[in-house]
């Protein structure tokens, strides 16, 4: 038992579809040591985390936290908060990540509709909207960035009419968060959630969220201070409570608030994580960091389409930080990422569904939307591929990739 | 919002209930760069968290692993997941965690039945069998140390009492785990959660949690594997399935499993984290560690006692890692607690409801069961009160701290 040694893994480049590599400024962040939870300076922590994530969220929300969990948690918490056994709901399924919701929608026993398009494609605002005159759901649930298909769900236009048939309006955004445009108010979301694992560049079991006045209305009516900690003042709410006490949202604000009401004792690391995150991409600047992603995920693009390879799904609404590549007839997909993984320590993903085996996804985000980490995979994956067979045109993949960034302002040599 | 420092907690000595610093070694593992979630090194550790953990809990269990979120997390995952609407379950209620189990099965749709005795006090064997008799619970639930009285509950013969009425025997273990006495297989308990920020040395964030065969049995009738994973060979269970997704159990065993069926994103740096904290204690060995964590609490309560203050509660029942301390009446608690911050850094705490402004509680867990630490900690108490005009006798409460460790074969200039 005195025989396990110092944690040391491999390194790794880590091309997937997330987690990838974090930025090494978050975890000496995290190395912090810890002060008690609360301490002024941990309760000045707190409150600098919500400033951080309304600029990152583009919100005014009062009530933008960190769910201690990972990014399932921050969408389990907006979920079991706000629906009520029997309350609809409507999700419109164009992934894995949408079946996620329906999932955690029916563990609240929600009575659970959906909407499907084929995997690789997005909806129609007017498809969304056909749908909630027919259904009349409490909640549309909706991703934004569904990892499975590497699709981008446009969200402007979900807000307008919601609000139009007065529906909350959700969105799961772990996969995209930070690498794709977001405008929570503009675009009249009423509740978001995210992960630190993906552009954010931090690891997984931190999810920060931003819900608006409409859905803490909802919360609110639910409120159930705990009988350890309850007093005369505390008022509760009349609506039936919330199934769940570590993901009561009404606690958790009130943990968060200047009551600072015992909830859980927050994730010191996570928390110092999660500033670090959100610190680096604010000076870097959003949109600078928006851009990058895009930057990155062109030039992966374009070297992929000149290795030979096809793309999965409709290229017009796929997400910055992830590429669905379609595996060629002739090549087993898990072997070349064996080898990937054994000869060059860089991973990619494989898919999930009707797609595994069918596609590779490969990431550009957080730390990772890096020009040497998209040339060095290209190159080994050509590599692999052609020692597997698959013939390439000798420095068309590369040459593309390298135009891209050449397009963009960035030397050859820069 | 470029105006945002990189973090610099001030220092600080915490020697409160917990959260407490964390050992470096413990930071220091959790800065390490993240790989995949699924690769060989990820899931080997991942195997030897297990195994770590069994160690500490001395169990044989094979479901001993972490859940991704604070200690309530591992609490809330245990009870949603074994709890079905209308069961019924016993809660002998000693203190707030006692509380917290009511409430948390509450929200699992329980039929809660508590027994109660003083704040300060423990529960005689006979009182829980009595109970259980009457009540014919289908789980009885226990707090090992409460840490708002803290008091622990002995447990050795509960377990027996529990598989004599057919009950499942479930306990909180967050406050006391790693400093006090825990044998769950010799002790017959069926489910254990515990957590990182007390006695293991690490931050909040991660729960580790063990249950046994006949735990299990109970999840496995409520399983249901999520659609988008979903596939033929997966057999749903006949029992009402688990009102969470986040927390249940049935998956994320599947993900611990060989099967590796996809759930969360595992929270890598707080395994790493976890990882460490238990490789540090069976390094030390766990019977020193629990050791250390008696011989330091006996001297802090020397120091106390010999300072003219009265302590809070039965000290046969005491934990070794907390000690309840009576304000005394000429004295304003929190005066204390700001000097004894501001002045020397030094965090103790104070307490909740019936206790609050009552005690101090103050803790010498994790990497500050150290002698430096409880020495510091008395002198600037007996400092702070001296100032405050409270008298003591000069030098007398230190005598007596180090008295017991020159007892213990720990010299006075060791």
């Amino acid at each position: 038992m005195h025989n396990f040694k110092q944690i040391n893994p491999p390194h790794r480049l880590l091309m997937g579809p997330g987690p990838i590599n974090a930025d090494p400024r978050v975890l000496r962040a995290m190395s912090t040591q810890l002060v008690g939870q609360y301490d002024p300076s941990m309760t000045h922590y707190m409150n600098e985390v919500m400033q951080l994530y309304r600029a990152l969220f583009q919100t005014e929300n009062r009530w933008t936290m960190l769910i201690d969990g990972t990014s399932r948690a921050g969408i389990e918490a907006l979920l079991v908060s706000s629906i009520q056994p029997g309350d609809r709901v409507l999700v419109p399924v164009f992934g894995r990540f949408g079946q996620l919701l329906c999932e955690i929608a029916r563990r609240c026993r929600a009575e659970v509709h959906t909407i499907e398009v084929p995997w690789g494609e997005v909806f129609d605002p007017q498809q969304v909207e056909d749908a909630i005159i027919k259904v009349r759901p409490k909640l549309l649930l909706t991703v934004q960035g569904d990892t499975s298909t590497t699709m981008l769900q446009p969200l402007q236009e979900l807000g307008e009419i919601c609000r139009r048939h007065d529906v909350l309006l959700y969105t799961d955004t772990t996969a995209s968060f930070g690498g794709n445009e977001l405008k929570v108010d503009e675009w009249k979301i009423d509740a978001v959630s995210a992960g630190l694992q993906k552009c954010l560049a931090g690891p997984s079991g931190s999810s920060p969220i931003t819900l608006n006045a409409r859905f803490e209305d909802v919360i609110r009516r639910r409120k159930c201070v705990e009988e350890g900690i309850r007093t005369d003042d505390h008022i509760q709410g009349d609506d039936e409570f919330i199934y769940s006490n570590y993901f009561d949202l009404g606690m958790i604000m009130d943990y968060w608030g200047p009551e600072r009401l015992n909830h859980h004792t927050e994730a010191t690391t996570m928390l110092f994580g999660a500033r670090e995150c959100a610190r680096i991409i604010l000076q870097e600047g959003l949109t600078q960091t928006i851009e990058r992603h895009a930057l990155h995920g062109n030039a992966l693009l374009a070297g992929i389409q000149h290795m030979g390879l096809n793309t999965f799904g409709n290229l017009e609404h796929r997400m910055n930080n992830v590429l669905g590549v379609e595996i060629p007839e002739s090549i087993h997909g898990e072997q070349v990422r064996q080898m990937l993984l054994n000869d060059f320590s860089i991973e990619i993903g494989t898919s999930f569904g009707p797609l595994q085996g069918k596609i590779w996804r490969i990431g550009t985000m957080g730390y990772n939307a890096r020009k040497d980490c998209v040339l060095q995979t290209l190159t080994a994956l050509e590599a692999v591929l052609n020692r597997l067979g698959f013939c390439t045109k000798q420095g068309e993949a590369m040459q593309a990739a390298w135009n891209i960034y050449a397009s963009a302002g960035e030397g050859v040599n820069s």
